[in-house]
């Protein structure tokens, strides 16, 4: 397995583009279409909100009953959320609209957008972007560029990734995006992410894979604790790889199984670490915990704490944050046997342990805690599980992208 | 029932004092104390964190073992919390030597902290700082107020109120005080909170009392979502307003409940409004909830929001994270049955409903949420049961305080 250059279009017979069509904003690429040139098995996941999108539950119903899927239309700017009927009526034009121009059934269309909550999406603008995806779409690695750009609102970077791996003797690829960056807290799966993938596989063990995954990538992460209206994570696989339908676990599965989380877990941190307003990366790793579930539950209370991401911010070793972040969790231990670190590429020190704080030095703490990405290496001494869990720093900016986000 | 002057020493035979002991700054007032002349029947709530400071852990055994308490002695600046075997010597310090001076037995004293975690407290400060105020104590106004204000950390106002009420012929009073305003997400009860009465009542029914209250006060606010390792909601009653002891269940009973929540709401409602940073004080109502605990629920998910709280730092009326709050709460409902208002002195604004935004002015919604006191009211219906919850505004200044809290 090994990483190589590009994105969405990095595995054979995908397209994409990204082009302006000025949905909300000016001067800008904000509408972005994948597609394929054989029909797809597709998975996913989507937000456990109650309020769900619009585009949310096109996707459910397609994902769901669909035979197949070939392509996805994508929108940045407007998130098509809490828009009721005409809402949806939305979605069915794009799709019907898309299809048409790609010569695939209009349920085989997906679509998703991001952007501000309760405007409606002018369905000409939509509709003439369309055709300029479709005019523009191309499978070299810029067009997959293009479309990680496209899907972009208050990220600062765009995210993309692509993997080769070999399955059954034969050579596949995975490529994926995604955007964040506010409205980040996913819960089944993240704000919009996308994965295309040569490989053949049934939709049963696509699914299984993609749900088994998301639980340890895009649900370990938060930039904020909100979970959006719109998260939506879908997997488009065409079979072109030409290996061996994976009909059932074993070898090739396992294989798919680990380059897919490979591509999950570098877009979730790419995610975190490009929060609104983040400064840096901050990452908590939950060592010899009591169960998977405890590991987790664990980690995520301690990068979802205001308090602590706010000392992140300030560099500041107020390790009694990240053990009240522990204690408030839900899950059970005694505090006097953790052991807190703070790790960093510049060294690793020992903070709290025996139920109080060792003696480390503030200055070197304040170093590793200035580094871009930083970790709390948290050890329960209770058993053998582990989980890791990514976050950001909560800063100035955060608040200032947040207190006038629509103008 | 009406409001009068005071806080803690409004009820016959309390007495207070606050005075500076250098606690950890300098010129300012960090320690208290309350004293009954008569034993007290005591009742409390504390941290559901499983990480419990110390004085938290003497507290509980006062609280559930002993027959009576008579004094508390309060410290800002430390929390002793993660302190280990010498933070519960402190607290054992401190009782003993307060009992000594004040002739009331070291299991009658209870203790009390805030401020930064994992730090110890000098003994010998406490101590000097406990004989400062057995020689400042008194039963006037301002002997309240000086608790008050040493009991406070980044709090920017005092918080104190006393009520009177009749019960059972005789006037009983009450009167409190408490502190926030970072790390304020109580469960169970507040951060530190102290009520004193001369109401006349049983054990067993002061604690009821006081469980029952704080599901909709002080478990009904949030400043960041982080549940303290040292919250403790203290009341002592020392039945000298001469009422026939309440025992049982009835008006009596009922009388005094009103009145404690009369209490512990103004107080739960300050310290939101106080909280670090906040420019203004966020009220969330629910009504016509299938359920009480839904309406709780999602009064709670809408003001401990991110996204939501950085919306009214901006007064901007971006209500679909309101909806987005709402419908990652939990709780089960359907988006299209919703109704939003805003609220305000300066009027009342619908904002959602039938599933889409309401046909509203932005400038009268942006003239609503720039007061200091904005609520957002929720009907679901569905129901009969309503909830209302309490935070305030994210800023920029939240963010200043909690990067470099310690230093």
């Amino acid at each position: 397995m090994k990483q190589i250059q590009g994105g969405v279009t990095a595995a054979k017979g995908f397209e994409a583009a990204g082009v302006e069509a000025a949905i909300k904003y000016q001067n800008r690429k904000d509408m972005a279409l994948i597609v394929s040139k054989a029909p797809c098995t597709v998975a996913g996941t989507f937000t456990s909100n109650v309020v769900k999108a619009a585009p949310v539950l096109w996707d459910k119903q397609i994902v769901e009953h669909s035979a197949f899927a070939q392509a996805v239309v994508v929108n940045s700017g407007i998130a098509n959320a809490c828009t009721g009927r005409q809402g949806l009526d939305c979605c069915e034009a794009e799709a019907k609209c898309a299809g048409e121009l790609l010569d695939v059934p209009t349920d085989a269309v997906l679509v998703a957008s991001t952007g501000v909550i309760g405007m409606q999406i002018p369905v000409d603008k939509i509709t003439a972007g369309i055709k300029k995806l479709v005019t523009a779409k191309a499978d070299t690695l810029e067009a997959g560029s293009d479309a990680a750009h496209a899907i972009m609102t208050t990220d600062t970077i765009s995210k993309e990734i692509a993997i080769e791996t070999e399955i059954g003797g034969k050579t596949v690829t995975l490529g994926g995006m995604c955007k964040g960056s506010g409205m980040i807290h996913p819960n089944m799966c993240t704000m919009l992410g996308f994965v295309t993938t040569d490989v053949n596989i049934s939709k049963e063990m696509l699914q299984k894979c993609v749900s088994a995954d998301v639980v340890d990538s895009f649900n370990m992460i938060s930039v904020d604790g909100d979970t959006s209206t719109n998260d939506t994570l879908l997997v488009l696989a065409n079979g072109m790889a030409g290996n061996e339908e994976i009909t059932a676990e074993g070898e090739d599965y396992d294989n798919f199984c680990k380059a897919l989380h490979e591509i999950t877990t570098f877009l979730a941190k790419k995610m975190a670490g490009d929060g609104e307003g983040a400064t840096a990366l901050f990452e908590t790793k939950v060592i010899h915990a009591a169960s998977k579930e405890d590991a987790r539950t664990l980690a995520k209370s301690v990068i979802c704490s205001s308090l602590t991401k706010a000392a992140i911010f300030g560099h500041d070793a107020n390790w009694g944050r990240i053990l009240c972040a522990l204690g408030y969790s839900g899950a059970k231990f005694d505090p006097e046997n953790v052991d807190l670190y703070f790790e960093s590429k510049s060294g690793k020190i020992h903070i709290f342990g025996n139920g109080v704080a060792c003696d480390y030095s503030e200055e070197e703490a304040t170093k590793i805690l200035s580094d871009p990405e930083v970790t709390a290496l948290v050890d329960m001494h209770m058993g053998d599980a582990e989980a890791t869990a990514w976050g950001c720093d909560l800063s100035y900016d955060y608040v200032k992208i947040n207190a006038d986000y629509r103008s």
